[in-house]
C-alpha cells in the first residue's frame, strides 16, 4: 500500500466525490430540498464530517485554507455567475447594483466597525484590548455580502428579475471595496501611525481595484473571443479557451492586488456573444454544461468546508461582542438599504417597493468569503473571536435567514419572476423601443443608458465583430438565432417524440408527424391534403425518409482523436440536402 | 506584484495555454500536420522552449516531474483511450494482443537486456561497471511500447482496425508487465542477494497485478453506472462521475501497486455501456466532449515536456551503448513479432500478413512512459546514460519512424480501415451470425468466443441491467437506439438546412423541406399530393408550424444553477406532441 503517492489527487477527488454523493442524496427526497435551502443541509453534513475527524484524531479538523477557497474554488462559481448573467437587467440597474456594492459596503464597514468599537468601550464586557482599527478591519470582512450564498439561496425562491440581480449584483460587485477595505485596514494595523496620505491613497485604490479588475477581465475576454476564431480544424479544444482565458484574467487581476472577481465576471461578459458565436454547437454545450457543473460542485465543497472548518478550537466565545456583531450587521444593513433606495427611489420611474427593500436587506447573507478573510487575519490575540462571531454571523444568515426567505417572500407576495421566456414578438418590439428611446435620447441630447448602448452597439457591429467573429460577414440578429435554436430544439423534439410514440416499428415517424400536423391545419383550408395521413402513403414516406437517412452512407473516420464520430462538415450535408430537394422540386 | 500567491496555477495554466495555442498554430498550416506527425511537432516546440529556458536561466530547466505524469497526465488519456475503444475487435484479438504484450514485452525485456550486457562486456566501450541488472533493469523500461506515442502516430495513418488493435491494445496492457518487471528489477538492484522465491513471487505478481487492475476497475466502473441510476433531478453533476470514477480507479489501482493503466480501461468499458443508458443526451455530449479535449491536451504537454526535458545536462554520451539500445531495440522487436506471429497464424484462420507484421514491428513506438520511468530510477553511476539512451530511442522512434510509417504504410499498401461505418444492415447480419456461431459453438461443445461472449449478454441483460440502468424494464436494442441517433441527427441537419438555404424569410422550412422530399415521392404513387409545394399551402404551413414551436410559450425558470435553461422534462414534451399529433388524426 502506497498512500502517500497518491494522497493529494486521491482526497480531492473523494472530497468531490462526497459532495456530488450528497447532493445527489438530498434530490432523493423531494421534499427536503423545498423546505430547507440545500446551502444549510450542505453544511450540515460538513459539520457532521468534522465532527467525524474531531473524534477520530482528538484534534482540530483542517479549516478550508483560504489560498484553495480563492484560487480553485471561487473562480468557477463567479465565472458561471458572469457567463450566465442576464446583461439587459444587469446593464439597466447598473447605477443602483454600484450604488448599493460601493456605497452600501462602506456604510456597513464603518457603521459595524464604529458601533462593536462602542460595544468594546463598556468595561463589564471586557473586550477594552480590541483596538478601533481591529474593529474595522472585523468590519470590513463581515460586511460584505457573499455571491456564493446569495446565488445558493435566491435562485431557490424565484424572486422577480430585478430584486435578484440587485441583490446578486451587489454581492458580485462589492469584492473590489472589500478587497480594498480589507487591505487598506490590515496594513493600516501593522504600520505605526497613519497618515492622512494613506487614507487618499486607499481611496483612490477604489477606481483602481475596480476600473483594473474590468480591464483586466475585458482585455483576456476579447483575446478569447479572437482566440476562438481559429479553432475551426480542431473543435474539440475550443471549450478549453473559455475556462482558460477566465481564468487567467482571474489569477492576473489578483496578481496586481485588482479584484478578481470583478475581472473574470467581465472577462466572462465580454467574450460571451463571441465565443458563441465562433465554437461549433457541441463545444458550446460543452461549455455551458461544464461550468455549471463545476460551479455547482464548487459551491457544494464550500458549504461542505464551511460545516467541517467550524468543529475545532479555533473560537473564543464572548456573548455581548458576538451577539452584537448580528444585531449591527441586521440593523446597519436595512439602515443602508432604506437610506440608498430612498434616493435610488427620487431619480427613478420604476422604484423599488418596500416589500423589495425588505427582502434586499434580508437578503444580505454572509459565506465563505468572510470566512477566508477572517482566517486570513493577521495573528493577534482577539483573533479567534473574530473567527467565533463571523462563523456564527455565517451560520445565522445562511439558516435562519435563508430558511425563512422563502416563506417571507410567499408571505409578503414578492413580485415573481415571470416563468415564461419572452416571446419573440416582445423581444421584436422591445429590441424596437431600444431603438426608438436611443433616437429620442440622441435628438434630446441626454446622453442616457439607450443612447450609449446604441453607440456600443454600432461600435460591436463596426469594429469588434469584424475582429472577433470568424464569419464577420454574415452578422445574424438575435432573432435569427433564436429562431434557429428554436427550429434545431423542436427537429429534436419531434424525433423523440417519435420513436416514444411508436418505437421502432415507424422508422419514418418524423416525416409523418410533420405531415400529419400540417395536414390538421389544411383540413380547413385545403382540401387536397386531407387523405395524406392514410397508412399506404406514409408506407412510402417511410421509404423515402429510410432512404434519405444518408448518414448511414458516411460517417467520418473513426480512431481520431481530435474529433469525435461523426463530428463531420455541417455545410457538405446541407448541400448534399439542397441538392436533394432542389432535385425533387 | 504578488506571483508567489498566485504561482502554481498561474504556471499550469500558462503551460496549458501553451500548448493549445500550439495545436491551434499547427492546424492553420494545412500541410503541415500532413507530413510531420503532430508529436514530432509538439516535441520540437518542446526543444525550443527547452533551450530558450536554458539560454535565459543558465541552468537545466526542470524535468518532466514523473508524479505529475502519471497522476494527472497520463490518466485523461487512457481514460479516452479505453472509452472510446472499439470493443467488437479488441475481444475479438484480445489474445493475440494479450500475447504481443505479455510475452513480446518479456521477450524484448530480456533481448535487450541481455545483449546490451554483452555490448558492455567490449572493453574497448568502458562500459564494465554496468551489471547484468542494471542492463535488464534499463531492458524493463526501454522494452515497452508506449500508447501515448503509438495513438499520436497510428490515429493519422488509418490502416485497418485489426492492425491497428493490435499495436495499440498491446501498448495499453503491456503496462502491468512493466509495472512488475521494473519494480522487480529494481528491487533486485537494492538486494543484497537475489533467492529464487523472490523471482517465482515476480511471476506470480504479473497476475496478481494485471487481474487485480482488471477487477479495481470494474468494481469503479459498475459503482459508476450503479451511481447514475439516481442522478435524474441533477442532471448537471452527471459527467462528473464518469470522471471521478475513473480517476478513482487509477489511483486506487497505482495505491496497491497494481496496474493503473488496467484498471482504467476496464472501469471506462465496463461503465460505458450503463452510463450512456442512464444520463441525458447533453450529459453524454460532455462527456464524450470533455474527454476528447482533456487527453488532447494532456497529450499535448506530453510532447511538449518531452521536448522541453530533452534540453539539459542530464546526459552521459558513450556512443556504442546508445547505437546499440537503437539497434537491439529495433532488432529484439522484429524478431518478437515475427515468432509471436508465427504461433498466432497457426491457431488462426484470418493470419497477420507480412505486411501487417513490418507495420507492427515498426510501429512499436517508445515515448513518455519510458522517459517518466528512467528519471524514477534509484541513482547510479550511469544513470545519466540511461536518460540519454532513452531520451535518443524516444527521439529516433517518434521523428524516424513516426514520419516514415506513414509513407511506408503507402508505399506497402497495407490494408486501410473502410471510411464508412457499416450500415444498419452489416450490422444486423453480424448480430445475426454471432448468435449462430454462438449456437454452433453451443451444440459442438466448443467454449469459443461467442458462445461466452453470449453468456454475458445473458448475464448482462438478466442481471447486470436491472441493478445498474434506470429503466430496466425497456431494454432497448442497440439498432434501435442507433435509429433514434440517426434520426435526431437528421432532423438537426434538417433544421440547419432550412436555415442555411432560405434564413429567416422561411420560418417552416423544416416543415416545407418535409413535404417536398416526401412529395417528390407522392407524385408517382399518389397524385392528391402533387401540388403540395404550392406557396399557399406552403404558408399555412408555416403558420401551423409557428403555432407549434410550443418552445416560446414555455422555457424552464432561468437563474438556477442546478438546470442548464432550456433543460426541461423530454416526456412531457413528448406526450404534448403526441396529444396534438392525436387531436389532428
Amino acid at each position: 500500500l502506497d498512500y502517500q503517492h497518491v494522497q493529494v489527487p486521491f482526497e480531492i477527488t473523494l472530497w468531490i466525490m462526497l459532495a456530488s454523493l450528497a447532493k445527489i442524496g438530498f434530490h432523493l427526497y423531494n421534499k427536503l430540498p423545498s423546505v430547507v435551502p440545500e446551502s444549510c443541509l450542505l453544511i450540515f453534513v460538513g459539520l457532521i464530517m468534522g465532527g467525524i475527524i474531531y473524534g477520530l484524531n482528538d484534534r482540530s479538523p483542517p479549516v478550508m485554507d483560504t489560498d484553495i477557497f480563492f484560487l480553485y474554488l471561487l473562480p468557477p462559481i463567479v465565472l458561471d455567475a458572469g457567463y450566465f448573467m442576464p446583461s439587459r437587467p444587469f446593464f439597466e440597474n447598473i447605477g443602483t447594483i454600484l450604488l448599493y456594492a460601493v456605497v452600501g459596503t462602506i456604510w456597513n464597514v464603518f457603521g459595524i466597525g464604529f458601533s462593536l468599537y462602542g460595544i468594546c468601550q463598556v468595561k463589564a464586557f471586557r473586550l477594552q484590548d480590541v483596538s478601533l482599527l481591529h474593529n474595522l478591519l472585523f468590519g470590513s470582512l463581515i460586511a460584505a455580502v457573499d455571491p456564493v450564498a446569495v446565488l445558493a439561496v435566491f435562485e431557490e425562491i424565484h424572486v422577480n428579475e430585478k430584486l435578484h440581480i440587485l441583490v446578486f449584483g451587489e454581492s458580485l460587485l462589492n469584492d473590489a471595496v472589500t478587497v480594498v477595505l480589507y487591505k487598506l485596514f490590515r496594513s493600516f494595523c501593522e504600520m505605526p501611525t497613519i497618515k492622512s496620505v494613506d487614507v487618499f491613497a486607499g481611496v483612490g485604490k477604489f477606481f483602481v481595484v475596480g476600473l483594473g479588475g474590468v480591464l483586466v477581465g475585458l482585455s483576456f475576454g476579447f483575446t478569447a473571443a479572437f482566440t476562438t476564431r481559429f479553432t475551426k480544424d480542431i473543435r474539440v479544444i475550443e471549450p478549453l479557451f473559455v475556462f482558460l482565458y477566465s481564468y487567467l484574467s482571474y489569477l492576473t487581476a489578483e496578481m496586481f492586488h485588482l479584484s478578481g472577481i470583478v475581472a473574470i465576471i467581465s472577462c466572462a461578459m465580454g467574450m460571451k456573444r463571441y465565443v458563441e458565436a465562433n465554437i461549433s454547437l457541441k463545444s458550446h454545450t460543452t461549455v455551458k454544461y461544464f461550468m455549471k457543473m463545476w460551479s455547482s460542485v464548487s459551491d457544494t465543497l464550500i458549504f461542505i468546508f464551511l460545516g467541517v472548518s467550524t468543529i475545532g478550537e479555533n473560537h473564543e466565545w464572548n456573548w455581548p461582542y458576538i451577539c452584537f456583531t448580528v444585531i449591527f450587521c441586521l440593523i446597519w444593513r436595512a439602515l443602508g438599504v432604506l437610506v440608498l433606495t430612498f434616493f435610488v427611489n427620487r431619480f427613478h420611474v420604476n422604484t423599488i417597493t418596500s416589500k423589495d427593500q425588505f427582502i434586499i436587506a434580508y437578503g444580505g447573507l454572509r459565506g465563505a468569503i468572510c470566512f477566508s478573510l477572517v482566517f486570513l487575519l493577521p495573528d493577534f490575540r482577539r483573533k479567534k473571536l473574530f473567527i467565533a462571531a463571523t462563523t456564527v454571523v455565517i451560520l445565522f444568515t445562511v439558516f435562519i435567514q435563508g430558511m425563512t426567505i422563502r416563506p417571507l417572500v410567499d408571505l409578503l407576495a414578492v413580485k415573481r419572476k415571470r416563468e415564461s421566456a419572452p416571446t419573440v414578438g416582445e423581444q421584436i418590439h422591445i429590441r424596437f423601443l431600444d431603438h426608438l428611446l436611443a433616437g429620442i435620447e440622441d435628438i434630446s441630447g441626454h446622453w442616457g443608458q439607450y443612447y450609449w448602448k446604441d453607440k456600443l452597439e454600432y461600435f460591436n457591429s463596426k469594429y469588434l465583430q469584424k475582429i472577433l467573429l470568424r464569419e464577420y460577414d454574415q452578422p445574424k440578429s438575435s432573432i435569427v438565432l433564436l429562431y434557429e435554436k428554436l427550429e434545431r430544439k423542436h427537429a429534436i423534439e419531434l424525433a423523440q417524440a417519435g420513436q416514444l410514440g411508436h418505437g421502432p416499428a415507424h422508422p419514418s415517424f418524423l416525416c409523418s408527424a410533420f405531415l400529419c400536423s400540417s395536414s390538421d391545419r389544411t383540413v380547413i383550408t385545403d382540401q387536397k391534403l386531407e387523405d395524406t395521413p392514410n397508412p399506404d402513403v406514409l408506407d412510402n414516406m417511410q421509404e423515402i425518409l429510410a432512404r434519405n437517412l444518408y448518414r448511414i452512407r458516411r460517417t467520418g473516420p473513426a480512431y481520431n482523436r481530435h474529433t469525435l464520430p461523426g463530428d463531420s462538415e455541417p455545410t457538405e450535408h446541407a448541400k448534399e440536402i439542397l441538392i436533394l430537394r432542389h432535385k425533387s422540386l
